[in-house]
């Protein structure tokens, strides 16, 4: 039986003049793309090259969902209202199927954003709304969550494909939630380690807790970054050791 | 055999707190109703709200696409490059297209908003650009443009369905064309005048001109106004008078 | 001694497109306006036509700052950082100042709208940050705040004018606070009493707590409504109770 | 007698999350800085620490005043009103100077930016339009403008200082005009013959113009780039040269 795994990261994230991310070095590495739907980065056009990019790379699609927030880069949790976070995602949603559909191809998932993703995954309230907005316009669209998170539960219960996701920088504590980035530890920066952490979890479907010992984590897909060229290496070697532990690098099906 | 008309409305232009227009009167007179997209007024929350009053009122929602023009509602000729118009176009489609299939009703037709309905009823370049974006999204959709222009020329080249639209309030010239508004007599206020040229427009498929001699135009849609109380009673008089004469008034078919 | 009160009202809330409140009838009535920047409501345009309106009917004109919000109205709490907030704060006060400059008027106040007015009269660190990028731009310029608020304390600490501020047509608790809108009681809608109690408060220094007894309220500026014909008319009964009742109406001198 | 030249830069060109610019580097190279006001770029956080890094290197500030077009940079020639215009000038305007004198200096000049620097080299109405508008915030204020441009004329009509300027890495047409970017040659690149015609303008006042002889060219600043590290090894050797031949760099005092 062979191993699969999904390599994922955010592109599409200039805006206007301004330019963000390595879009074109990360396309050569990941099997999927989360592109930004114009509320935290991306405006139209970015999103249709970045889309059009992504489909000539082999790259899958999806939604990267934000807070409206483009000052804050969808970085800070908004004071928002059941129905504004429920139309939020709706309109963002519609807009990524628009781009994927003008440039043909599919739209394979889903992910929200920055803040928006750390808070539903314990807030089951915004959880839910995000949930149900995602599946009221795209019913059984898989989605990407924090592995355990309550988003990926009530995504199930929507009717949406719960696909938790790894990091693979970041250091997990022993229950399994990702480590706060306030204290010491909490982002590796060796790219053999990270490889190595991510072909265990791969093969093994675990991880190295910060204090040593493995923890169970069933992730389908592993977010890399690709913000500066450290990050791009990283990457790099992630889906170099995938490849040569005999990992099956591909995009989650839907 | 039955003459058919749809009378559509401009919906859902409220922004944030700021509130325009009686939706919910011109729901009870209109056939379809163009959705304001977020470029030159709309939010996702009023997207989805006036989605589902649409909805619940039977009457048909298109995408009403426009210059990304907030300030200007959408009514300054704005320097677009094609990359741009097409992305704009193909953005703001996606998010009507993901608020109707959130409210669970289809997106029946596109219609370019304020000066970009003006600049591609003459400017082949940009009509052809926006005939292909909503193509790219959305093949065969139908779209309604001025009876006439070459938007609708290049909308069939496009392979959308082009819908010929007529206006109520305002004068034709000889040839066919709106007479400018800086010109006396360039809009009608009497409604029973109005109602009764909407009558021979659509039972006889001709206009009166502003010099008084019948002009043929082939509308399939008649647009009609709601920003005061006075609009709301003349788009009331034509619905009134085509019923009287037996008109089938009915949205366009897609 | 003759009793002095200034009269003050929330004005240029339109934007773009879009009209709010009826600041013409307000202008009649006031002594004070707080001008939108831009960041609640109000564009450069509104700014100018409504500063204007306001030098030519002999009214004041103060700054009305805001989170940068358009879409929430500034009504929402927002998750600023202290150097965002300043630099939001110094960046109205300063558009406010090229607006009051271009229309040959003096900026006599600021006054924190909404959300953040209701965050500072508690929130000793965002009142402190509101209070020093005021003074930073405008050494001791006179600041409404609610009465009794850190806010005041702050701005008195940052060698601003603190000017204690009352709502016409909000119930007190006998502890000097206002009464929640959640809680019955809170808002007063009959003119006559809301007159009255204006000018208790005025002549006297209490007003009425909503159990009954008069608690003390040294209230320099009292806030009136446009929104509604009501609200109009209420301000209107305000004016006319101080009027005979010997207050002199001005605004505060600065 | 000692020649002097104002070499000034376009600093604080950053939007939210997206960085722009060298901006560290140019305030050691250049002796004033337009400061982006929010309508092209910049935003308040990004003015006020532009700003103090200014004031901490001895740098000169202006405001650097554009067309309302975050998404397209100020490049593109919008279709604005007059009373738009001049309220988006005042309050630019305004928010720059809240922004210098929240860090403690002096506004000290305005230049507008990109399409509307170019638009009114020739266009008389709105030229006059930006001029009284930013003559009814301060008066008496240095503005610069294109070398011969109509900017200039209006801006000494308005009571304002009129400071002609040249571009460093820019052709002249023997008409003293700048030739148009579409021609070949016209944009120069190499740092020595940068300097050198930069150091003939600021000691002889003329400049070779494209076909070979020199033009009279009384300009009292050059604008230098930063966008890259060429540009800014330009910006270096322009300073250098300037100082080997014994040019007084120093700001336009007002």
């Amino acid at each position: 039986m062979t191993v699969t795994m999904d390599l994922n990261a955010d592109l599409g994230e200039s805006f206007g003049p301004w330019r963000m991310g390595d879009d074109e070095s990360l396309l050569g590495i990941v099997t999927s793309a989360n592109l930004a739907c114009g509320f935290h980065a991306g405006d139209p056009q970015t999103m249709i090259r970045t889309a059009a990019m992504a489909r000539d790379a082999g790259v899958s699609i999806g939604a990267h969902i934000s807070y409206a927030d483009l000052r804050g880069f969808g970085r800070r949790p908004m004071p928002v209202t059941h129905d504004e976070l429920h139309a939020d995602v709706v309109y963002q949603l519609g807009a990524a199927l628009g781009v994927t559909a003008s440039v043909a191809v599919e739209l394979t998932h889903a992910k929200p954003h920055g803040a928006l993703y750390n808070v539903i995954a314990t807030d089951r309230n915004q959880a839910r709304t995000v949930a149900r907005a995602i599946a009221s316009v795209r019913p059984g669209l898989p989605v990407y969550g924090l592995a355990g998170s309550v988003f990926l539960d009530e995504a199930r219960a929507a009717g949406l494909v719960p696909v938790p996701e790894a990091f693979a920088d970041r250091a997990y504590e022993t229950d399994g939630t990702l480590r706060p980035r306030s204290l010491v530890g909490a982002v590796l920066t060796d790219p053999d380690e990270i490889a190595a952490r991510v072909v265990r979890l791969a093969r093994r479907g675990e991880i190295l807790a910060h204090e040593g010992s493995p923890i169970a984590l069933a992730a389908r897909t592993v977010c890399v970054h690709g913000e500066t060229a450290h990050a791009t290496a990283i990457a790099r070697a992630i889906r170099s050791a995938l490849e040569a532990a005999g990992v099956d690098l591909r995009a989650i099906e839907h």
